[in-house]
C-alpha cells in the first residue's frame, strides 16, 4: 500500500490506524509547508467566492480529533481569510436534553451547508459513534445500527449538490501527552485545559478502535475519510488545505452568467 | 454640529441624511486608509479570540445600505481574517412565507450571537421599517408600531450581554449610479446587476426619508446607529474597523482562569 492510500484509504478497506504515520510530512519541513499553505490559500479563497457567486453547489467539512489534536487550531488556520459571508462553523458539543429527545441526526440536519456555502463541523455526528461507544452512551445495537443511518444521511445531502470531505486528525498519544502538558505550562493556554479530558486520554486504545469502525464503515465515495498526519501542524494544515483546494477545483464553480436584457438597461439619474 | 455628530449621532436627536457627507474621509487617502485598516485588524482579531475564548459577552453587527452601499464588500473587508469559529453572517432576504406567517422579528431572534459570537447581519429587521414602509407592504399603522418593538428587542438581547452597532453605509444617489454603471460594464461584475434593483432607485426620496426616521427613533445608547460615509470604500472600512475595534475594546474580554487544582495534575503516559 502506498503512503497514499494509508492516509486516503479507498472506500471498502478496513482502515488500521497504526499503519498511518501521524509525523508524516513528505519532503516538507515548516517553512515550506507554511509558504505552500500561504500560496494555496489565495487560490482556495478565490474558488470560494466563484462557489457562493454560482449557489448551486455546497461543502460540508467535518473534523474529527481526538483531543488537542487540532480540531480548532485548523479550522483557524484554513479558513480565516475566506469571506464569513459564505463559510461558517458548526461546532457540536455534548447534546442538550432536547437534542437527546431525538435522534442522533436531527441537530445536525439543520447545520448542513445550504447552496452556495461551505459549512466545516467541529465534531460531528461521528461523536454518536465514538464517545457514545466508548463511554456506552448507548446500548451497543443502537450505535451499531449508526454506521449505516450516517451513510444514508451523508448520501441524501451528497445527491443535492454537496461534496463532502471528513478529516480525522491523527496525533500519536505521546503528542498528545506534550500538548496537554504544553497547555498545564504556559498561562496563556491552560485556561484550556481541563482535568475531565483526562480520563478520555486512559480510554486512548478504544477510541483508537471506534475510529478505526467509524473511518472504515463509513468511507465512501460520495463522503471520504481522510486520515491526516497531525503531529506536525504545518503538514496537517497543508494537507487539509490541498485537499479543499483540489476538491473547490473539481467543483468548479462558475461565476452565473449575466440577467438576459441587460444591454438595453439605462441607469436613471 | 461636529461631523462626529453627524456620523454618530446622539440617541433622541433627529437624523437629516443631507447634513452628512457621504464623501466625507477626514484627512486619509486610499494608502492611508488601507494600511490603518491593516493595522487595527491585527488588534481586531486578537479582541476577536478573547471574546470567544471568555464567552460572556456577544456583538451584534447591523448593516443596512442601499443598493450597492456596500455591505457584501465591507463584510468581506472588515471580517476576512477573523477566525470564522467565532464568526458568522446572517443574510435577511426577502421573507417565506413560513417566515410572513409570523411576525416580523421571529426570523431575526434565531439569529442573535450567542455569547462568545460575533454576529453580522447582512440587513435585517430594519428592512421592515424601509421596504416594508416605501413599497406599502404592511398598513402603516403596523409599520409605525414597529420603532418600538424593534427598541424593545434590541433591549432584551443588549440586557443579555450583547452589544449593537448598527451601520447605515451612505453613498450618494449620484455614487449608486456610477457602482450600478460599473456592474452593467464589467463582465466579471455583471452578473450582479439585477434590473429588479432599479424601482428601488427610483424611490430614493421615499427611501431616505425612511431610513430617517429608523435612524432617528431606534438610535438608542444601548444600541447605536452610525451613519458611515461611504463613497470612498477605503474610507468605509476604516470608519467601521474602528467603531468595531473601539467597541471590542470597551467590552475587554479576558481569557478565563485556568481550571482549580491544575498544580497537581500529573498528564499519564
Amino acid at each position: 500500500m502506498s503512503k497514499k492510500d494509508h492516509f486516503s484509504p479507498k472506500p471498502g478497506t478496513t482502515i488500521d490506524l497504526s499503519d498511518c504515520d501521524p509525523d508524516f510530512h513528505e519532503t516538507y519541513d515548516k517553512d515550506a509547508a507554511r509558504a505552500e499553505v500561504d500560496r494555496l490559500q489565495v487560490q482556495m479563497q478565490e474558488w470560494q467566492e466563484r462557489l457562493y457567486a454560482e449557489g448551486k453547489q455546497s461543502l460540508l467539512i467535518v473534523f474529527q480529533a481526538m483531543d488537542t489534536g487540532g480540531k480548532d487550531g485548523v479550522i483557524k488556520k484554513v479558513f480565516s481569510g475566506m469571506n464569513p459571508a459564505g463559510v461558517y462553523v458548526a461546532a457540536f458539543k455534548a447534546p442538550t436534553p432536547t437534542e437527546l429527545a431525538h435522534d442522533f441526526l436531527w441537530r445536525v440536519h439543520p447545520q448542513t451547508p445550504g447552496k452556495g456555502y461551505i459549512g466545516i463541523f467541529n465534531r460531528s455526528h461521528y461523536e454518536d459513534v465514538l464517545i457514545a461507544r466508548v463511554n456506552q452512551l448507548v446500548p451497543e445495537k443502537v450505535w451499531r445500527a449508526r454506521y449505516e443511518h450516517i451513510n444514508a444521511f451523508e448520501r441524501l445531502i451528497a445527491d443535492n449538490g454537496t461534496r463532502i470531505l471528513k478529516f480525522y486528525l491523527h496525533i500519536s498519544k505521546d503528542e498528545q501527552k506534550q500538548r496537554l502538558q504544553a497547555r498545564l505550562d504556559k498561562a496563556d493556554k491552560n485556561w484550556k485545559f481541563s482535568i475531565g479530558d483526562l480520563p478520555v486520554r486512559e480510554r486512548w486504545n478504544d477510541y483508537m478502535a471506534a475510529y478505526e469502525d467509524a473511518l472504515s464503515r463509513c468511507n465512501t465515495d460520495y463522503a471520504p475519510w481522510f486520515i491526516v498526519p497531525a503531529n506536525h501542524k504545518w503538514y496537517r494544515d497543508l494537507f487539509v488545505t490541498r485537499v479543499i483546494l483540489n476538491t473547490l477545483a473539481d467543483m468548479n464553480p462558475q461565476y452565473p452568467p449575466p440577467e438576459a436584457g441587460l444591454d438595453s438597461v439605462v441607469i436613471p439619474d
